[in-house]
């Protein structure tokens, strides 16, 4: 393999000599190996980090810290790193000591690189376009990485929002092609009192739309950012008035709202919006795999379970038991977001190990709040289109339910009264019976008149005005 | 022990002549004896039951369900359990089976048998004034009990939020206090740049300020309830109208400004609000605890840590070491801070095991959201008062340590260029001299130059412009 | 109240008059008010820390370091507290700082105050027997308490052990009880092969009698102690010898096969016994939630649910559902198991705190395994008498699963060949059919072949091979 | 691209023609892409999933159920993919639902085609060599799967231990080397008394040590395994005895101890083995993340902090704070160590969903353990090699710290007593002084005696005789 030769405060090192990156990629590389991933996995941070640089070098040159060459080079190498050139110069691992110089350092050196051979340079000639000195001006990673981080999170959330919204939407379909089946509904895995089978989709629906606005406050938090603290947050090494046009330069880059943190030395330091980030996807994956469970209840079967609905097949089931179908993804989802719920405790333990004026475990904090995105996105695109949209519905099987369900009973308490409904409900469990036919054996009530208030129009009434 | 016998479901039980509560109350507590901590461990949790059965009752009567005398009576017992009256009667165990349903009928048993008292009958007379019929009318435990618990926990938050505000004040005050105490910065527990000891506080204040609005927000989420929904949200045996009255008239009686959910089918069965509210508890419990890190860092020593700050000495710190005093205060916030974070896991376990149209668990999550709210304010109160507020600092150590250190050749980096710096940097450390002396030696800069560069004015400058 | 006045490295400070405790007690009191728990709440704590105490004693007079007089006294006072006596004097909070030298020095000092009413001395006349000097000699809080909490540990777990070995005979008693009762096997909530009803019980018995031998392993780990190792385990201030001795002491007083620790240093910071400790009993909480899950599902309905069991009804189960009976018990339990699995992560997150020669969290790890295997004993008690010793089969609804089923084809495969089989099943599916209709509508097989087929001693005959 | 189609219960579908996985491999890989990591990630596991197939093959040939033509075809073919071969075609994703029958599935189908093209057959031609019918003969998913993830989780630990020994053999000769250094012990981060360096390093050891015999004791649970129990455990469609078989077969073929679970109904559903299993990566994860946070801490400075050792430099530290070099090393060991903390509770929170006779999140389990092992080798490799190894004992600061100290007077206690120690203690910290010093000037022992206590000999050697 070529390579060239590269210099920093511990030495020498060879790069191949085809890499954009330069010496502290390489040093990173070969000292972080532990999940394979690198950050490459995750173009949103890789475009968020571009645009980072490149508004520090707009505001580098509008403080006459870096001359127009320079900066259109600089500029220009964002640009194209944004729009997803150079991904797989991104090596590092995902999982990285440093706190993210490791990261930081891989976008300086790329830039610098695809910089200078904008300017004709060839790559190392560092002397020319340097990666700290002027890719990283006026900058620390302990600045530049966690806004990079802010920025690309909300990115992909904008590519799992509208997942989750068309999931809700599939769900709502479901809602509305179910609204005329009358179910029995469970409390505590006992028969209740009659529902619609619409209605529960609907649930659904209405559960999940609810994280949509959550995960919007979230990514309001993350708006806050500490570009122009650098090292602590005190900005040191920044001109005057710095932090406020580089982060407005970067909201003009980035089409997000973008503030400086109103304290930076708190803002450099503190995990809050990650945390909170991390823990409203944990509570839409408690979301879904409460969901995924109740799909697969209600599709227990065929013979010897609830078997009200059936979910669509999607593969065989059984190496040995013919015709076995399962319910397999449900099942994904659910582990999937095991997964995340995981993810939301390394980002607990990892938030808590910060010290004084940094957090070193940013990297991994990071990297699960992306990754559990990625994942999420996929299991909901998936259990949309490869469970939600075939379910159908087992309507006789509903039926029966309610016909011959003990709950029912409660309808009735108005005007039988809790006693006689007691005893029946009993004589009913007892022998077999149904309560239709209890109470007409005991003139409690004439035919028609149970048959009114059994009818779904009157055991779903009150919801109608509740809602 | 005399007794009185009472019925139900199940057949005969005696209880205690003199119990306020009755049957079911007496079985729940036979049941369930797991803690051994009763329900009026949380008085909130009580007056909030107490104002949903209020709240009930005065709706009942609007809409004719339930007479003038029975109203009075049960609305007067409500108020004196709401005030405190009775609390000892609340003795079923914080982890119960049943969804809350023992909760719900020790609350009606007790207001049945108060107000069957101010009406003049015996306790257990409840043919004259029935827990389930009159008590518990046009409600069921599955609206009744959550609605309570989203009541009861605003309560909680309520007396807990002045105990952070009052810590977050203390830090501030430590802030002005330290504000012209320059000492170094660290990152990754290594030499950064410098700062004040003030800025140190004031972050922290800052810190805890942003999760007081979180509180709120998460508060904000616990007002939209799902009183009316009755036994899965479909509102039966209620009357046309109900949800909105009843929550409305709460809303009165509470001072809470409660709506009723939007789709009270979803709202019976999900526990998103609960999550949430636990994941900010324990967004708060990381902060506490880095904070504690943090200051347990900074009083290391008293010779042989960082030793920049003194903690109040508040107890001996060793049978054995003479004149030891330990961080016994940041110490015992820390384990409360990762008992809430214990308590956020059980809380997402028991979300998550939700099935069909109610979670069964959520006694356990009420029990731990109550318990973690409690437990945080008495460690707030603790941290204020027997820590910050006496904590000095040790400002010569501060200084020496700015003096000493090789963090501050930073502040040089755009006069002296980044390679005279690195240069500089190495030959500190390896001969042990200061930064100052050797750019003085190598005559790279005037004496009086490096010390306007090396003043607090010129190394926190930045800071100004950026707050 | 009346008060004495006591002195230490702080100052004088009140404690009431009567309080067998002293000054450092009441100071700890006054520090730490976080959960309202006293230590007191934990009766086997107390028990081993009267043993380590008296070992040590017993191990100081051996080595001439206490005379005969406090020696004798100071045992007696530890045989009465191991008895039982003086509970209400430990008063200090469960959660405290101070790695656990408030809970020694109550210990200390009630010790102290005892042993000088036995020799005619008033409370707090510490001149002639002294808390640290003599009832703590030779010994630190950094090694007696650890080495307390490893033996309150097994005496806890000693009550316990009891407790699940009789869940698990009642589990073995339904095993027979149901060992001829053919039903429906489901994997994935799908319907699977036919099994027993006693197999499944049987397998619940099997499973929890695997976590008896883990928790007596867990105990094995925790006889290794550092006694001895005083302040940071190199046993500063204790004679030559005296680690092996006071342990081999402690063994004999409290009948533990107790050893020191090969490494003292490393046993003073180490946590890991208890957190193997803790993993097993999340492992048996894991265990015991599967079960209540299985339990809840196997008994749902009545109509509209799996319903091949009924649990004994424990109370009513509903305010509004006439007849309604809930799963109580189960859902205890599945509670309690929620409660352990977080208590584990708290002793995950306290045990990672640990700094250089010491773990400051210790009190709360101690805290969390005393309070998980206390809750654990209560929830095993109650499942066995409340729940699994009342449960009935309903033999009726296990044979119409398996008569109605599709999945008993798999015993058929190697007869009429896979693809046969699948196509059958198919065909029953969507016909509604039964598959021994349509294998005799086919011819495929005999009536009295098939019927032998699908005897149960044919389908569950390998397993009997298999044990 | 050319492909072949196949066939299954759902009908037809294309796969690649070169592929050597069939229809089901290409179902799951359509349906599940979700982390995007493919089981050939853990080649440990092809290669356990290739000896359970050869070893049934050969008992299946025993039972006279497969003959010889296709037993050698199928055995060599396994030969073939354990030895590595055909890595590539195991495509299906990590997180799949259906309880493990697709990866299961893959290996069957891989191993057919192999076997066919063995025989001279075209992949895909099945009615020669099935899949299911031959390869998966006497087997279900639920018993070869879980018993290939016993056998493969032993073999990654196999990966694993040697690193974690040679990562304790670094730490032994670190102890060795630093043997004569003199330190501060420190309890709370309060100087406590002195040990030496070396004790702390051997410490680290020691409590590594301890995990690497848990880790073996893990294994052997994971040696009883369900295999012969096949679809849930009571054996159906195997020959009487073939349980017992086919497990032997499979200890020869993997050479490790495998039998038969002694309830094998019990062993198709439960996790224990797999939870032990994680829960002792948890604890070894909770050691080797408290000595990272101490490596970091004793190096913490250079000038502000500890400083009482140097890690190597690996990378520059800073991109904006010249000469700064950060424990990046110790670092990523955290994040691995948070990493593996979390994945033990994705371990829970899979393990608590099982559903009576099987659990069907298996397949995340296995990922979890099997990625928590890689992660650790790689982990303890790099901590070893580029940390450990090249750390350097900062003497001059070790001895300043013992000699400033105010702990040692601990060693002085029983000389001049508690009271004097604590006034001594006193004086000391509030003058500056030494203790040393003002034992001098107060006369209370003579200088040599003096030096003869405050001796390393003499302070720590109660620890040679403990030890």
């Amino acid at each position: 393999m070529n390579t060239r030769s590269e210099y920093d405060l511990l030495g020498y090192l060879d790069v191949p000599a085809d890499a954009w990156y330069g010496i502290q990629t390489q040093r990173a590389a070969n000292n972080f190996a532990i999940t394979g991933v690198p950050i490459s996995h995750f173009p949103e941070l890789i475009r968020a980090l571009a645009m980072v640089k490149q508004a520090a070098a707009l505001t580098n040159h509008d403080f006459g810290l870096l001359n127009a060459t320079k900066t259109e080079a600089i500029v220009s190498a964002c640009e194209d790193i944004a729009a997803g050139q150079y991904l797989d110069q991104f090596i590092v691992d995902v999982i990285q000591g440093g706190a993210g110089t490791s990261t930081n350092m891989n976008a300086n050196e790329v830039i610098a690189n695809v910089a200078l051979a904008k300017l004709g340079h060839a790559r190392g000639e560092y002397a020319q376009l340097h990666p700290n000195d002027d890719v990283n001006r006026s900058q620390s990673t302990n600045d530049a990485y966690p806004t990079a981080a802010c920025l690309g999170i909300q990115f992909a959330a904008d590519n799992f929002v509208p997942a989750l919204a068309s999931l809700k939407a599939a769900l709502e379909d479901k809602g509305r092609e179910f609204a005329h089946i009358l179910k029995m509904g469970r409390t505590q895995l006992q028969d209740a009192v009659p529902m619609t089978l619409g209605q529960e989709f609907d649930a659904f629906a209405v559960n999940l739309g609810e994280d949509i606005d959550r995960i919007r406050e979230a990514c309001a938090l993350l708006c806050e950012v500490n570009l122009g603290g650098t090292a602590i947050g005190t900005g040191i090494n920044t001109p005057d008035g710095y932090s406020a046009k580089v982060v407005a330069r970067l909201a003009e880059v980035s089409g997000k709202p973008l503030v400086p943190a109103c304290n930076l030395v708190e803002a450099t330091s503190d995990m809050g919006a990650f945390v909170f980030f991390s823990g409203i996807l944990k509570r839409l994956a408690i979301k879904l795999s409460k969901m995924s469970n109740d799909l697969r209840l209600l599709s227990s079967g065929p013979r010897t379970g609830l078997g009200e609905i059936q979910l669509p097949p999607m593969q065989p089931g059984s190496s040995i038991m013919p015709g076995k179908v399962n319910p397999v993804i449900p099942e994904a989802m659910n582990q999937t977001a095991y997964q995340v719920i995981a993810s939301d405790l390394a980002v607990t333990l990892a938030a808590e190990a910060g010290q004084l004026q940094l957090n070193a475990m940013e990297p991994m904090i990071i990297y699960n709040l992306l990754n559990s995105l990625k994942m999420l996105k996929e299991a909901c695109e998936m259990l949309e289109h490869r469970c939600i949209r075939g379910i159908i519905a087992n309507e006789q099987a509903c039926a029966a339910h309610v016909d011959n369900s003990i709950g029912i009973i409660t309808a009735l308490v108005p005007h039988i009264g809790y006693s006689n409904a007691s005893r029946i409900a009993h004589t009913a469990l007892m022998t077999g019976s149904t309560v239709k036919a209890l109470i007409i054996e005991e003139s409690l009530m004439s035919e028609s008149e149970l048959n009114r208030l059994l009818s779904p129009q009157s055991m779903l009434a009150p919801q109608k005005s509740a809602s």
